[in-house]
């Protein structure tokens, strides 16, 4: 239906009217500027030029500046913040690889198409299918090219939650640092050195639809996006966003979910907020699905980020205890049922869950490793009771109904089913009766951002007029949305930003230059 | 974060580089054009001017227009097809109100709370709170608004599936028809009459961030978006943008749910496309919720539109029959669950079930009108046949399975228990078994779209940069998101698009001149 505007270089307001448009529109002040557009007018001279801007210094951005150098691209790579690797040095640490000799040692049979497969049934078939699957088939040659040409090390093969078959390195470091890092250093090998407190204020985008360069504050001081000193660097070949999601940013989150505003904590760095996006939307890229935001159900209000409960709640208390609703004092979810299901099941509860293990479920699930949890509970995290009534009294929960729930819960555990939500139960698991009961209050973090700028395979953003790629103009990681489509499998985001990241810094360097 | 930013006249680039730039930026060929935003130059002379443009003949426009136009306005009213009324004039006929003379005559008890939990509770808790609860408080005396300025009539009360109670106000008409006729009809005698063949193509914004007209082109025949002249219209207070939803868009569906390419049909009239909707968001609109798409799972391939399936699939197959899914003749979902559940489980199934009844079912289900029967039957979208096998034959659907799924399904009914989903049961329901069978081929239909444009309580758009409203600019109905969250209950759409319509025609009339 709209044959006539799939130019991908973009249209300038004149061509846009046509020519017939002239005679009509006499009266309009033409002018070069692109009026009616997103565009704008190009600096007379640009403080710096280079071949490729890459924005934001997480997997994504880092494997684009790498990519782009290489091809001998001169790259500028941009970090607003102090310091670089964005969520990725802080995540969790495992990359998903199908296929992989690890996988072959150990008798496991895979393939991206099975992949594909899960990341599909996970995203609800919301994916675009030319993303999720350019994800899961250069997954394995991705995890190779850290090894071959990063360094990176691995400790071995993990299951993550939704995977069909075990299939995730888990990197030796426990954290994206393990990556980072060396991405770091093959970088400064290169000559390109990420360039911190670098705020992207503006995408130039000429008349004639593309990509010019990028107006930045050097010196920004987050969050003061007033803060900084502007300077102009044109892009001569492209400008790569990578710039990562807006976890962090309550007033973009709750446009696109209500319940999702400042009231919750996230997981991500403070720096994952929407300026960047805004920004790419209000020069013509796409916005796409933007209310999937992924929250983690097991983490805990009484300390920031990520911190220490998600591993406590997961493994003790729901595999070993229960949760309790503290309004109703009722259990409300499956306590291992998916996160979407168990972080909806938390907010429609008024956020005031609490999760529960007894001394004797600590025990099993964790070997008894005190230590652990003394640190826990000395952080405040971790609460402990001499009773159920305890519990009530500290947590206001109407007692009678606690303690039928428990008594019910338990005598499920004594018949080996959970009759109330059919949660699977471990061989091993006991009645939760002896004291003391471990407490963590639950609260969801925003955890992922699915949504973003629209992508093709080739990493090129679209343009929201035409539905062609915008000249000049990548995104990778999370700021580009579509391919995990309702929610990311966990080890799935560095299988993304890596693959997307390379693919961008390539097509960069390889984009023509404009003169 | 942005607390620099929130100024509702929008900053133009000037004022947004700050005075401390012009140094650094020296080398930037500044104009007024406002380098880097959505915005452009004025034309020198409009070929037009009205207080009030609105776009769009739908409910919401023309309520708009009416508002606008008893305010003392002068309104250009543009419509891009040859008719007015858009999907409104040929939606199903109800719309809800909480709290009316009817319920109170049946002694029902309702209230605007009510009808707001119930939006909320349909629409997942997505729905942005202040637009739901605006509808839902001014929902009856809208529908009272109706009858006693526009002369509606309705033949009753309705219970509209996810209402806790009867609530939707059905129109004599049994068609959008009751209310648009009305509309024209007034507006006709406040001197506004609307204008066809009139498409939008830009949103003029001006650098000081207000919307001061619109470009369109007259004569404009759908679907071409080159055709037409253009022609400048000035709007000296707003424009208010009621352009509908992107149901008959398959490009843009498919950007945020690639499962609803051009594959599916839609319940939708052809003009549902999204131009509007993409322009609105070039000038700086905020998307919101966009890949939320309601489908209607009642539908069958066979007709285009909505057509007549949904009525004999709902009541007759999914109340006195099953659905079979035919690649493996086995049930595949509760044929009485929410659009939602049914609509993806056959999207699922690959997009390949049949809906049956048995001549038993299908007389309890009617009393056995032939009539309507046989002319759905002439016209392809009941089929009969004689047997089982015939069935099996006909669709290519795996006998064996598909003679252990009725047989199975049958032996439920005599036990009085839907073992496989749990269906409700209607009292008189008997078993599938009595030739000739009824077969209607099953494709959900796309039917409402969710998301849209972000919009304040008082129709307002906002802007993607600051968040901020955009001068100049409303938006209501379709267009717009938010309202309804992740899914619209049958009836409300009608309720949003008069409620917000009139906001926006009232707040339009009243916004400040410029010059």
């Amino acid at each position: 239906m709209e044959k006539s505007r799939d130019d991908p270089r973009g249209l300038s307001r004149r061509q846009m009217l046509g020519a017939g448009a002239s005679t009509v529109l006499g009266g309009l002040a033409l002018s070069a500027s692109g009026a009616f557009a997103q565009t704008g007018e190009l600096p007379a001279e640009w403080d710096e030029t280079v071949d490729v801007v890459v924005v934001g210094t997480g997997f994504a951005g880092l494997a684009a500046a790498y990519e782009a150098a290489k091809a001998g691209a001169s790259v500028a790579l941009l970090e607003k913040m102090r310091t670089p690797g964005g969520n990725s040095i802080i995540s969790g640490g495992v990359i998903a690889a199908a296929g992989s000799p690890l996988q072959a040692e150990r008798g496991i049979e895979d393939s991206p198409q099975s992949l594909y497969e899960d990341m599909l049934r996970a995203g609800l078939r919301l994916n675009q299918p030319e993303l999720a699957r350019t994800v899961a088939e250069k997954s394995m040659e991705t995890v190779q090219w850290t090894i071959d040409e990063l360094g990176v090390r691995y400790a071995g093969l993990v299951h993550m939650g939704g995977h069909s078959v075990p299939r995730s390195y888990g990197l030796e470091a426990e954290s994206g640092s393990g990556i980072i890092v060396p991405q770091l250093q093959k970088l400064k090998e290169l000559g390109v050195e990420p360039r911190m407190r670098m705020l992207l204020k503006r995408i130039i985008r000429d008349e004639d639809g593309r990509v010019k360069g990028v107006l930045v504050h050097r010196n920004f001081r987050h969050p003061d996006l007033e803060s900084g000193t502007p300077m102009t660097i044109r892009a001569s070949r492209a400008v790569v966003l990578a710039t990562g999601g807006f976890g962090a940013d309550p007033a973009f989150r709750a446009l696109q979910d209500p319940r999702l505003g400042g009231d919750l904590d996230t997981t991500n760095q403070p720096g994952a907020t929407a300026e960047a996006l805004r920004e790419a939307l209000s020069i013509g890229c796409i916005l796409v699905q933007p209310s999937w935001i992924q929250l983690g159900p097991w983490a805990s209000p009484d300390e920031r980020g990520f911190g220490r409960a998600p591993h406590f709640v997961q493994e003790v208390t729901a595999s070993y205890g229960l949760w309790i609703d503290t309004l109703t004092g009722k259990r409300f979810v499956n306590e291992n049922a998916d996160r979407k299901t168990r972080a909806d099941a938390i907010l429609a509860a008024g956020n005031k869950a609490i999760a529960i293990a007894d001394a004797a479920g600590y025990a099993r699930a964790t070997g008894g490793d005190t230590e652990d949890l003394a640190s826990m509970m000395s952080a405040g995290v971790v609460r402990e009771y001499a009773s159920l009534e305890a519990i009530a009294d500290a947590h206001q929960i109407p007692l009678e109904p606690l303690l039928k729930t428990i008594g019910a819960f338990n005598r499920d555990l004594d018949a080996g089913a959970d009759r109330a939500f059919g949660r699977y139960l471990p061989a091993d698991i006991g009645t939760v009766a002896t004291p003391p009961f471990y407490v963590v209050r639950l609260s969801p973090k925003i955890h992922h951002t699915m949504g973003g700028c629209a992508i093709n395979a080739d990493a090129q953003a679209l343009d929201i007029r035409s539905g062609a790629p915008i000249a000049g103009l990548y995104a990778a990681g999370e700021v580009a949305g579509g391919v995990h489509g309702a929610s990311r499998l966990g080890s799935c985001a560095y299988a993304d930003c890596l693959v997307f990241g390379r693919i961008a810094g390539r097509n960069a360097a390889a984009a023509p230059r404009w003169d």
